[in-house]
């Protein structure tokens, strides 16, 4: 509905075979609308109106959502927990391939993984955006269609918002509201020596979707005869377009006992968030290269663009998989539970926060700059 | 800073004759300062630990504020308020006459008067950025140094944000959340047939010192030599780049023991906020143009500005004052109360929503188009 259509169609029928419940949901992002309608046909409160008739409230503790001045919620004497994440078109997506349907799904995504991140339920979400005219109705209404889709998923009701124009594209901010009893709540500032350092699924997909991407826009760019061949990279485009969260591997945990001493989600890539969880607990850590779980799809999409796939793991970001530490008393537990890896372990803080690499060598952990580290060291 | 600094430093003199406490703590908006500190020198971390640094948390239920992936509130069972705002550059302000510190103080403001205008307690915000390079650190120092003013003046703390580049100027979200108690909650769909129709301060004024600001803009920019002439506008000035945002009205209604059958607050004009108040609740109303409250130095703006003061009060929008409907029989209490006045009251709905000008016609309400409306039915 954007731009370029032609470019979008193979993208999505790609789709359609990798995809699961909710995803198969998605309907075709770049459909041919015979008619489009213009924003200022709505106006402001027109829009209100038109994004609140699909909202659907699911807990009874939303006492008030879209309508009056403030949402009013019912805590009910649990701790209330707030996040909130701000998406500017052109910095933190590019409409030309995110489907803006998708985009709705993911910046509910990174918000309620924030909450996750903190061991409590994400129970209510607002979105405010601000558009130029460039973007019609319809358009918006799939933003809000992916972000009703996440809502459903994830369980959260839309409470509030705010709607403005913008003269450059697209921005997007929304702030998750969950709860927590006082004594679930893990945060990133708690892990002590000797603690293990684990994480959910695996790393570095959604960079190297997002450079897969990227590449065949350019190739699109140069000549629009060519069509983007994304053949065997459908796991890494759908980790960096539709991410999931990951609520499922709290349940496993609170099944299984476990809690963590600390937690943090991975939105900035695996060193920036290790990093993080020492520098506020005030501990050291080793990070071993060769536990740190990388899909064998990321591998194979890495070795295609040139890039190391442990450099994708370790800056590449938007994973939105959990960074946690535990006790070593409870190793046998979290041994035992599916989709988590143990990749290191936590020292004192005068040991220095290190990454091991498979070549065995000690490399001081840093945000960047992974790709000249990783040749010094092998 | 920004732009243009010959233009703003007569402005901003002019505001220290007028000004109080907190006002008066406004340093001068673009002082020259020496240095000039790139964003990029500090990262985005370094940013937030900047912005973190700057922030005093005040109420003790502010278990968690910046510094983990989401904020920490004990509500102690009482229900929490939610309400979100976007500002963004071009569209809801103009910094080559808003200095950047007024913008941080009235972003915070328009939050917390969402807040108010359920008659709850304003308790935390949280506060996101997207910014140019354009910006430079002391800017963004300057703009939260606004924040937090406000943040002392509504007792509130700053317990979260995100801050992101932009391509295109300067972008503020604003989630404001608050407590109350069940019952003292006031929506805006609830005004009965017969109540009284009321509101707080004097409207119209921060419209009429947008209109002024902007003339004086269009002439420096015709003639650079010509430098803004702001005597006599002093009030509707600062009502434009400095409100505030109405507790102390709650206060007063409190003691008196008067909770308003409905409420909101005037963001977007008189006339819009009465619709929104009268659909919502289905009801009509009667609003008396001799009765709506206007300040004699919007009336002189106004004229200046070959504008009428009621259309000023009608379509303006920022006054932030109260909008509130009472019962008849708490008509003494409201009489009583200083710094309200009776506007006019709800009728049932098939009655319609009227406007009587001070000629005697009765215009039916609209949200725009005032100006031919008065001079049609006057």
């Amino acid at each position: 509905m954007l731009l370029l259509s032609t470019f979008y169609f193979p993208l999505y029928t790609l789709f359609l075979s990798v995809t699961s419940h909710p995803y198969s949901k998605l309907p075709p992002m770049f459909d041919n609308k015979d008619s489009r309608t213009e924003l200022s046909s709505l106006g402001e409160f027109g829009l209100i109106d038109h994004i609140a008739k699909g909202v659907e409230i699911k807990h009874a503790a939303s006492l008030k959502g879209i309508g009056d001045d403030a949402a009013v919620i019912d805590s009910e004497g649990l701790l209330t927990l707030v996040s909130t994440d701000m998406l500017v078109e052109g910095v933190h997506f590019d409409l030309s391939y995110c489907p803006i349907k998708h985009l709705g799904y993911k910046a509910v995504v990174a918000n309620v993984s924030d909450i996750y991140a903190m061991n409590g339920l994400a129970k209510h979400i607002t979105v405010s955006i601000a558009l130029s005219n460039r973007f019609s109705v319809e358009a918006i209404q799939e933003f809000y269609e992916g972000v009703h889709l996440a809502c459903d998923h994830y369980e959260v009701d839309l409470i509030g918002g705010d709607t403005s124009s913008s003269h450059a594209g697209l921005i997007i901010s929304i702030t998750a509201i969950g709860v927590a009893k006082k004594e679930d709540i893990v945060y990133r500032n708690t892990a002590k020596e000797n603690d293990l350092i684990c994480v959910t699924g695996d790393l570095g997909a959604a960079f190297a979707g997002l450079k897969i991407l990227d590449r065949e826009k350019k190739i699109h760019e140069e000549n629009s005869d060519i069509q983007p061949d994304f053949a065997g990279y459908e796991y890494v485009i759908e980790r960096q377009l539709k991410p999931e969260a990951r609520w499922d591997m709290l349940e496993r945990m609170k099944e299984a006992k476990l809690k963590p001493t600390s937690m943090i989600d991975i939105s900035d890539g695996l060193a920036s968030e290790v990093l993080h969880i020492c520098k506020d607990s005030e501990v050291g850590c080793v990070i071993y290269e060769e536990k740190v779980p990388v899909d064998a799809a990321t591998c194979h999409a890495a070795e295609d663009l040139g890039l190391s796939p442990t450099v994708c793991a370790l800056s590449g970001g938007e994973d939105y998989e959990l960074l946690f530490t535990v006790s070593l008393g409870d190793f046998d537990k979290v041994k035992a539970l599916k989709g988590v890896s143990i990749i290191g372990h936590i020292t004192e803080k005068s040991a220095g926060m290190y990454f091991t690499t498979t070549g065995g060598s000690a490399i001081p952990l840093e945000t960047q700059g992974w790709d000249a580290f990783l040749e010094k060291g092998e």
